[in-house]
């Protein structure tokens, strides 16, 4: 079940930037931080666009991390073959996070044919509390 | 149930640009298009940070439309007595939207005294078709 | 999009007494009261098994219902040519149902080549609110 | 955060005994093997209404099995002061169970004053893989 990923993370991060440069609009802020079997950590060091009142950072900017983060998940598995394709995802907003980098830590559930399962906890860097959790589902497409 | 909403609909356009306005960083793109009992439509004029390769609107727009129309939809039912934040969003997304205005129709569920829930169709403007549809959940500050 | 469906009510629900007959452990208790284009409706006469202190239907009965009216569309769409496989389910409980037939009424969002989704209302018989939403995605086996 | 619970696990499960007698309707089949600071451990003994064709336990059962395993480990932590109730429950299903005892470990990701949100993961026992992984979010009546 948790083989070695077949992209590094410096190739997931080039695919990324080079398949979404609009993530990039103003200013890198989203980071691959580290790939493993099943599993991918990111981080985003937000700029003002993903703020809020309250010197927070925005549920759609956490909504954004946890979906690319997945990505790059699955990515870094099943390697540049085809683009899978986000079906759900479901979040839980527990507490609001600090105006620090925000560190999403992705564990694939299950890694299926033609769908993808897995779970995301958002937390401010170097704090233990876990300020956002989801979960995602994404289409695999048909690799011949 | 659905009493007519507290707030016109130019009363929440104002308030939402008076409290969040990274929303509008980089140009106006969310518009509040309608409020009625337990509902209320907003449109997204998508800005080029908002699309993804081969012509779409990304799921995080998306996602973001349906929070702030989550959003505008109870805001205009119990007024700007409060701030209130969301606890949870589930999305499905069903087909890749068009280049074109994404309209968010929104129904409360439940309007309680401690939570309010809401469902989102989104679809392109003029489309029959939803591309995405989410439900979500607000915690309403204690009103004294 | 909304071909009639390919079933019967009848049809249906034979086939669900046929391939699920627990689901009628201790008594008929789930039944099909239509099919529709891209729709269902079910309908659960609560057994003592179903029920909560308090004189309401438990959240688990609320689900089974949910789960199975949403089956029911599906199938009613496609035929019984291989078994749907639910691969999520969302839920918001709204209100304490009554001690009343429990009706489910299905939508279904999205029927694709590998994945449907729809969303259910739940209410007590002949009552106007919604009691449990519900959305569900569920994969579709290959057909050839 | 993570203090020790204020009711043992032999307390929890005659709690559930008590006030759920139907959860136990044709025998016992929910057990609570284990609570913990923010934790708690359920186990399934699958009777015969909870299974599926194909020698598998049904999505009901799981579903159920998961909202009285979230439901237990809050219990655990604020005692018997007042009956929490669930507002949403989210579920992956990721694999078909074994015929075999269905083990719940919950952990809470919050426990709030008006709402606490946990995970849960359920396995077949003594099986590594997650067969199902739900999310739970349930409101707590004011304590005063």
């Amino acid at each position: 079940m948790a083989h070695a990923p077949v992209m590094t993370r410096q190739e997931v991060e080039d695919f990324l930037d080079r398949e979404f440069p609009q993530l990039h609009h103003d200013g890198r802020s989203f980071h691959v931080e580290e790939v493993g079997p099943m599993s991918a950590r990111m981080r985003l060091d937000a700029h003002e666009r993903h703020l809020r009142p309250g010197e927070t950072i925005s549920g759609p900017a956490m909504m954004t991390l946890a979906d690319v983060a997945l990505y790059a998940a699955i990515l870094a598995q099943i390697g540049p073959v085809g683009l899978a394709v986000t079906t759900s995802l479901n979040f839980n907003f527990l507490r609001k996070p600090k105006l620090a980098p925000l560190i999403a830590d992705v564990r694939l559930l299950k890694l299926g044919k033609r769908l993808a399962v897995g779970e995301v906890s958002l937390y401010s860097q170097g704090e233990a509390e876990v300020v956002c959790h989801a979960t995602g589902t994404y289409s695999i497409p048909d690799r011949r």
